[in-house]
Formats: C-alpha cells, sequence, structure tokens
C-alpha cells in the first residue's frame, strides 16, 4: 500500500487529491496538514486516519484536539505540524498542496528525509529551484509536478531524450480577460476576475490567471523543474484549455498531452507515476469538440508575464520578490484596496527597486518576501 | 556508422531517406532496390556505393549493370533481388519502401536475418500482420512504424505503459473530398482525385487517401503494430494534419504528436531511435497556426473506410482482398476504366464473394491475391 501525507489537505488540490485516494482505496494517508478549515479537517482524519493532523493555528488545532479525542490521532500546530507532517515516517510521498512560501521548508526536510514530491506548491520552485533541485538529486527524491501544465510536460517528456528537447510550449487559457485592451481592463472588479472559463480554482490562483502571473510563475517553474531556460519556455495561448502543454524535440516533433480539464488526472499520475490508472469522469470527444484554436500571449496589456520572464531570466532573489509582491498586490485588490491594473504595476515597481541576491539562502529568500511586503505597505 | 538496405529506393519514401541519409552524414547505405527507375538508381549507386544494387526488371537490371560496370557493385533483379537486398549481411536496418504485397518475403527474410525493420510498406502488415509480428518478437527484431501516422502513435507511446493503452486515435486529413456528398463524388476524374491538400505522395496513395481507404489500411496496420483491436482505433479527421495520431491512456489522458507534414522526421526517427536528431526543416509555428480543426469521419460516403474496419475486426484473408482489391481497382481508375465511386464498390463486393482463409499462409496470402485479382477482371 503506497502511503502519502498531505501538506494543505482542505483546499482545492487537497480535496481532489483525497477523491482520488478515495477513488483508488489502496493509499493509505499517514498525515494531514491544514490551514484553519478544522471542520473539513476533522471529516478528513475521521474518514482516511491519519496518525498525524496538523493545523496552522495554535487555537484552532487546541479546537480540533478537543474534536477527535476519541480518536488515535496526534495534532500538532504551526511550521512544527507541518514540518512533522512533511517527515512523518511512513509517508513515501508528500503531496505539497498549501499557498505560499510557507511550503518551502517542510519541501526541503522532506526531501532530506527522502521522500518523493507531488509538487502542488508554486512558490517553492519559483523561489527556491536553486535550492531545492538539487537537493532532491542527492536525495533521490523525485519531483513530481501536480499542477495541470508541468504534469502534462512531465508526461510528454515520458521516453524523449531529454538532450534533444529543443523547448516547452507552455499552454495557456489566457484568463478570463484574454483579447482585452489595457483601457479594458481600468475598471475590471473583483466580481469580474474571478470568474475563469475553464478551470474551477481558487481565488488568488483566479486572479492570477487572469493577469497572466500564474503562467509567468509556471514558465519559471517549468524553468527549474525541466532544467531549461526561461528562454526555452514558450508560453502558446490555446483557450479552450484542451492541450495541457507540448514539448518540441530537435527534429521538430512536438509531444504533447490533452485531456479534459480535470485536475485529478495530474494527481492520478504524480501519486502513481509511472504507473497510469484507470480514472472516472468525461473523456475529450474530438467530434464534438470541433475546434482548438492559438494565439500569442499579449505581454503588453498582461505584463505581469513579461515581468515573470524577466524575474526568470535573472533568477537570484528576484522571483521571490515578483512572487511577494504579486500576493500582496492580488489580497489588496480582493480587498478593493487597489484597483487591477496596479497589480503588475506594483510588481514591476517592486523589482525595479530590489537589488539582487544571487543565489540565495532559504532565509534570504524569506527576508527577501518581508521586505517586499514592507516595501509594498510603506508605499501603497 | 549505421548500416542500412532499402527496398524502394527510387520511390518517394526512398529518396527521402536518402535524403535524411545525406544530411546526416553517418548512415552507411549497403544495398539498393528499384523497380525501373535505374537513371535515378544509378545517380543514388554513385553517391551512396552501395555493395548491392536490384532492379525488378530483369531487362532494365542489364541496363544498369552496363551503366555501372566501373563501380565495385553487384546488380540483381527480380525477387532474387529483393530477396538480397533484405538479407545483405552488412545492413542493420531494412527500410522497405515498395508498394505491394510483394514487400512481405523480402521483410520475412529480413526479420528471419535479425535486422530491424523500417516499415513503409503498409501491404506487409495489413495482409501478413498475423506472421510478422510473432516472427519478429521470436527473432528481436524491431519493427519501426516509417509512415507519419504510425511513427506518431510510435512516439506517443514511448515511456507510456503499454497496458494502460485505452485506445488509439489515428488522425486523417479527409482527402481531396472531405465534406463532399456521393452525389458530388459521381463524376469525380483522374486529375480531380490527384490533388492532396496537405501531403506530396505518390499517384496510388493520394487516391487512396482520398478515398480513405488508405486511412481503413493505416487502421488494420495500427492493429497489427500496436497489438489492439479494430475497434481501439477510432479515426479523428483532422483537415489541417498538424496532429500527426495520438494515443488515449485508460485515465484519459491523452499522448500526441504534432508536427509540420515532413515524412523526413517519422524516416529519421525509425532510422535512429530511440535517438533524436536535429531534422532541417519548418517548425510549427502556433502563432501563425490559429486552429486545428477536428470532425467525425464520414463512412458513408467514404464506405472504403468502413469495408476496412470490417476487414479489420474480421482478420484471417479478408484484408487481403480488400487492399489487392483497392489496389486494381485504383489502377483502373488511374486507366480511366471505371468511375471513382467504383473503387469502394469493387472492394465491397470482392469482401462479400471471398471466403475467409483464418490464419492464411504467405502463399495463400498471395494466392488470394491472385483470386482476387482474376475476379476483378472477369467482372468489371
Amino acid at each position: 500500500m503506497k502511503k502519502i501525507a498531505i501538506l494543505g489537505s482542505t483546499g482545492s488540490i487537497g480535496t481532489q487529491t483525497l477523491e482520488v485516494v478515495r477513488e483508488n482505496g489502496d493509499i493509505e494517508v499517514t498525515a494531514l496538514a491544514a490551514g484553519s478549515n478544522i471542520a473539513l479537517l476533522e471529516q478528513q482524519i475521521r474518514e482516511f486516519s491519519p496518525k498525524l493532523a496538523a493545523v496552522w493555528s495554535e487555537e484552532k488545532a487546541l479546537e480540533l484536539k478537543e474534536k477527535v479525542r476519541d480518536l488515535d490521532v496526534k495534532v500538532l500546530s504551526g511550521m512544527d505540524g507541518l514540518l512533522e507532517t512533511a517527515v512523518q515516517p511512513d509517508a513515501e510521498i508528500l503531496v505539497t498542496a498549501i499557498v505560499g512560501m510557507i511550503g518551502i521548508l517542510p519541501t526541503i526536510e522532506a526531501i532530506k528525509a527522502k521522500k518523493d514530491i507531488a509538487l502542488a506548491n508554486k512558490e517553492t520552485l519559483v523561489t527556491a529551484g536553486h535550492i531545492i533541485m538539487p537537493l532532491a538529486k542527492e536525495y533521490g527524491s523525485a519531483i513530481l509536478p501536480v499542477d495541470s501544465e508541468h504534469s502534462a510536460i512531465f508526461q510528454s517528456l515520458q521516453g524523449g531524450q531529454r538532450k534533444a528537447l529543443h523547448k516547452i510550449l507552455l499552454t495557456a487559457s489566457g484568463g478570463s480577460f484574454r483579447g482585452k485592451t489595457r483601457e479594458e481592463l481600468e475598471n475590471i472588479q473583483v466580481e469580474d476576475a474571478l470568474k475563469h472559463p475553464n478551470w474551477e480554482m481558487g481565488r488568488k490562483i483566479t486572479i492570477d490567471s487572469s493577469t497572466m502571473v500564474n503562467k509567468g510563475l509556471e514558465v519559471i517553474e517549468a524553468k527549474w523543474l525541466f532544467d531549461v531556460s526561461a528562454d526555452q519556455v514558450e508560453v502558446v495561448v490555446q483557450p479552450q484549455s484542451i492541450i495541457h502543454s507540448m514539448v518540441e524535440y530537435e527534429d521538430g516533433a512536438i509531444i504533447a498531452e490533452l485531456g479534459t480539464p480535470d485536475m485529478k488526472l495530474p494527481i492520478q499520475y504524480a501519486l502513481y507515476y509511472p504507473e497510469r490508472r484507470y480514472l472516472p469522469g468525461d473523456r475529450l470527444d474530438f467530434s464534438s469538440l470541433s475546434q482548438i484554436t492559438f494565439e500569442k500571449p499579449d505581454m503588453d496589456t498582461f505584463y505581469g508575464l513579461k515581468l515573470a520572464f524577466e524575474a526568470g531570466r535573472r533568477g537570484g532573489s528576484l522571483p521571490t520578490v515578483l512572487n511577494a509582491a504579486n500576493e500582496k498586490a492580488v489580497a489588496m485588490f480582493l480587498d478593493r484596496k487597489i484597483r487591477y491594473l496596479q497589480i503588475p504595476e506594483i510588481i514591476g515597481t517592486c523589482m525595479e527597486h530590489h537589488k539582487i541576491i544571487e543565489n540565495p539562502s532559504v532565509e534570504e529568500i524569506l527576508n527577501t518576501e518581508q521586505e517586499t511586503y514592507e516595501f509594498i505597505k510603506n508605499r501603497w
């Protein structure tokens, strides 16, 4: 029986991971960590019987402890809880489905404990790819991408020669505002930005998808995951989200992964890799599909994407600035404190004012995040 | 240095194979066999210095012998020439690029001589797949598909789990008459049928493409090459010929190979498999591509395809009848002796009147071919 631990079990990826576990029936869940949704976490504990449960908030952890006192489960809180979840001795795979740079340290500890990582936490590679990838190599941990695009690239690379890889074609839906001009984006409201045409996702990532900053973070992730330069990653807008991404080899052959928009596929692929299993759900039907269209991304209107390419090229601590500034700016937009177009504006200003640290340590990465937050707080 | 022999060196695939050899500069050509174009064959002999050259016609062989008497090359004719080419001792790969059932015996002998087969001869698997595939397994020969669709499937299957393969999505351009009704096909002339929208090919195969019988033969080939049932092969019409074919796994993931229409890619892939190398030529440009469209094949209008599915399902000697009847009917159409719509009509009538031989020997296959020819001769 395969054994997994999950960081972020009550979020979108976390709950879908548990659906995959439920449907397959042959995976043991040894530890679950969540932010604050203890009602759902309690249900999960009762269904999946982990040995360990962690809640970020200390208060909520105490509450949960009380609720599950009839069960044989250890309850922890804070970073200690995340770290214990990450290194839970029985787990072979750690699913990192929490959002934010808070995922970096637990991921590092899990790698050192020789666990494979089913990676759904963007920030880990965006900010610390230069630490994570060599460490995973050193400890023999597989980094298995869970999001749709990187899983598609990973699938498309199976059996292919890595040295013959020419470039990565990262597909993008283009978000809800594809085709709009800057002028049309001036008065975008939170409600407008929270609609996504193809994928159901959390609030933060839906905004990131609309600004294409999400795609930019994926460019940086792809750079680390597949050992290419940012310039070897080309973003192709494919509004129907049918092609989940592609790779192009030196001979001109392009290998692509296509499918319906179902996150359970990349989750299941990561959990059972290299095995494929039946997955219930809709299948692509080409006769009803009729067409797939392609566009170039408009990097002038969606210049968060252009900034991400710049951060990916320059490297060092700059991607951390991009990510932290975006995080804060999106939160401010969701709180209706700034306008939509200020999101890339804030990111750009933060990047301009940052003095890049080459090869930053985890501490320097976390400091850079804080400094970026401070900078924004003082300025906007 | 890799060493190859080519059956059918002066045809479309043969000449393109030699272009790939020329561009790479590290393949030795040990034997060349051609039908009757000795002018081109002489050029090829002078450029590639094979040890052996074979010409189908005895008369032309004598002519060629005279022309190349200054060179150290053995010249043979007839089936002996094909067989000697097939088993030429130095060659590691035999490229079978001749058209027709004439390719079966040389392919069998090459397999027995433990050569890998770069297969471009459709008839081999269509009529004798039940003999060829087990034989290749027995002798450890790889059967490397050279045509665009099967190479795409082969590429898409690399690194995937064969047992998790759900179905094959064989793409089709739909031919020059896609979208037309039976009525509109009534008065099709040879000139109309020889135009193909995407690929440059020989006359026979261009007609086969327009009737979709070519796609039907590919369905039967795919069945043998990838060890699936005919019903696991779905034909998807994709008029731009951008997606060269796809495979669908049990989890719903579809892996596809895409590219520009360049036969040199599958040829080079087969010759260097599993290595990929730089190949000069155009690349797919998604920003100028704009769209890929899909349709269901119209098997009522193009019922040669339906007949091929039937032959693929029933098996035995029936695919031989389909192939032989099609060959003769296309030749008669090109000679303006029958109308376009009589091509599938003749195939259907021949199939109806045939008493299927299960598991036919090569002799029975060749007899079935002759009987089909006779049947047509007596009836039309």
